[in-house]
């Protein structure tokens, strides 16, 4: 196994570094490696449901901006969603694979719930690859991840909270209802939280609106917001760690790619679902090769923004 | 003035018909007029918040799917936001006036609210044309709505309620959080509703779902659902008609066009817009020479769903 010194002295992208440094889990989380690139959320699942799935992250852009998947049963390749967007593929300089190119994956099973006769109970495993779990049925898809505008805020100036404290980002279920999409209903957004000052709110807002591509501004704002998506204490994560919060820091909430994996356990709960579900696990992503310049050119376009305001 | 039998002996389309009935006022809701052709719910503005619209649309497009826009200050076309959409345009055989062709509008002012210093209050007048209030600076947008989609109900063999019973639809205000965009915040869903048994719902899902443009599936349904959505008393709309609830009926909530005019209501008691705010009256639409086929063709094709499922 080669070590970090050996990775970062190659001749590669700072994006092809990364994905190298999770393939070899020489990292944890993901946040703050190669800024100038996107990271995404995971999602893997048997074809059968790709079509409800498509639907779900479609009427649902800011928790599940939909980056792109790969062909039924081919690991190697990623297929934008996004005209102008280059397809990632390994048959290039890269040795690109979603099985092993994320640091950790949540594999997703289901047993009988014994308290709740006809309903399912979900256990998670964690593992390092799914080199043992993925079939020809399987095909994977892309979620935009928060990470991919953290550089822009930095370099505005405001700070990056779980990176000062070296944590992983937390992450909440709330109450805001997820849309819902064929067999994806009865769920709710996942959301993750930043810390901020009072007097920082609006320029986080305007930082982070126009990556639509990775859940765009804020959703939600301040104590009495957190309060009103369902998140009344915020040491109680789901997901991540728990932060530190100093004086006068307010709580700030942006969608968070992690929905899917909720909106799966609810659907997995009621047996609508057959086969494996994977995903990675929450803070852990895989690093593209996109740029996130290259994204926000896209949206500019796609929205038709006019650029005199 | 022509009569209804005059313009229907006209040799021109069903959409345009129809859009002469409602420019000189012959019809009340739009509900049911021209089957095959979308409908769409209006906003104008001053071009200074058409971006934060364009993003309040983009994160939000179950209740705000965005079909097009004007040109700053030109009434007479529509520019589709879709690829493979045609432009909709005065200079062929139409006689489009995007200020004329909606049975009534809604005009929001607001005035200073005596009991909240600094808030203002917002006044609502309705009119049958815009042409006094459109200026150079304004831009009109069109939303999907769920009219598009009541013909597939009814060639399915699922009754149109408020079609039966001669009233417009009801329409409700909700606790669903809009995604903030901007000047926009604060918001929340505006949502139609349509009365089912329990064992037709899932048959209502699946006919809606693919009409995306049109707000799509449900985003809520039953008597627990309303609660939790805010809907407590389906007597009480906020919008439109009250509707007759016969045994065994049961609520189903779509995402709902009006919603922007909600949110515009929020913006403008902030004092945020400057300018006049215009909008359709609700349950009053413009008919578009747009298929509704052409958009479901579009859908399938933007999210890349196969057809095998």
């Amino acid at each position: 196994m080669p070590t970090r010194a050996e990775i970062d002295s190659l001749p590669l992208s700072p994006a092809h570094k990364a994905r190298l440094l999770c393939r070899h889990n020489i990292v944890e989380t993901t946040s703050g490696l190669a800024g100038d690139y996107v990271q995404a959320n995971l999602i893997v699942l048997q074809s059968d449901y790709a079509n409800d799935f498509r639907m779900l992250c479609a009427r649902n852009p800011v928790p599940c901006p939909i980056l792109g998947w790969t062909p039924v049963g081919d690991p190697r390749r990623i297929i934008p969603t996004s005209p102008g967007i280059s397809v990632i593929d390994e048959s290039a300089e890269s040795d690109f694979d979603i099985r092993t190119d994320v640091p950790y994956y949540n594999i997703f099973r289901t047993i009988n719930d014994t308290n709740q006769p006809g309903k399912k109970k979900v256990v998670i495993e964690t593992k390092s690859d799914l080199l043992a779990d993925w079939t020809p049925h399987h095909i994977a898809f892309l979620i935009g991840c928060s990470f991919s505008f953290e550089q822009a805020l930095t370099q505005s100036g405001l700070r990056i909270c779980h990176q000062e404290d070296s944590r992983t980002v937390a992450m909440y279920q709330t109450s805001i209802p997820l849309l819902p999409a064929g067999i994806f209903h009865g769920s709710t957004f996942v959301v993750s939280m930043r810390l901020y000052k009072d007097d920082e709110i609006e320029q986080v807002r305007n930082v982070t609106r126009p990556y639509l591509a990775s859940h765009g501004e804020p959703v939600a704002w301040g104590w009495e917001d957190a309060k009103r998506i369902g998140v009344n204490d915020l040491g109680n994560v789901d997901y991540g760690d728990k932060q530190i919060v100093r004086e006068d820091d307010v709580p700030v909430f942006w969608g968070c790619g992690v929905t899917p994996q909720f909106a799966v356990e609810k659907a997995l709960e009621r047996d609508a679902i057959a086969g494996t579900v994977m995903a990675h696990k929450p803070g852990h992503m895989l690093v593209t090769d996109w740029k996130t310049s290259d994204f926000l050119a896209h949206t500019r376009m796609q929205l038709g923004l006019s650029m005199e305001h």
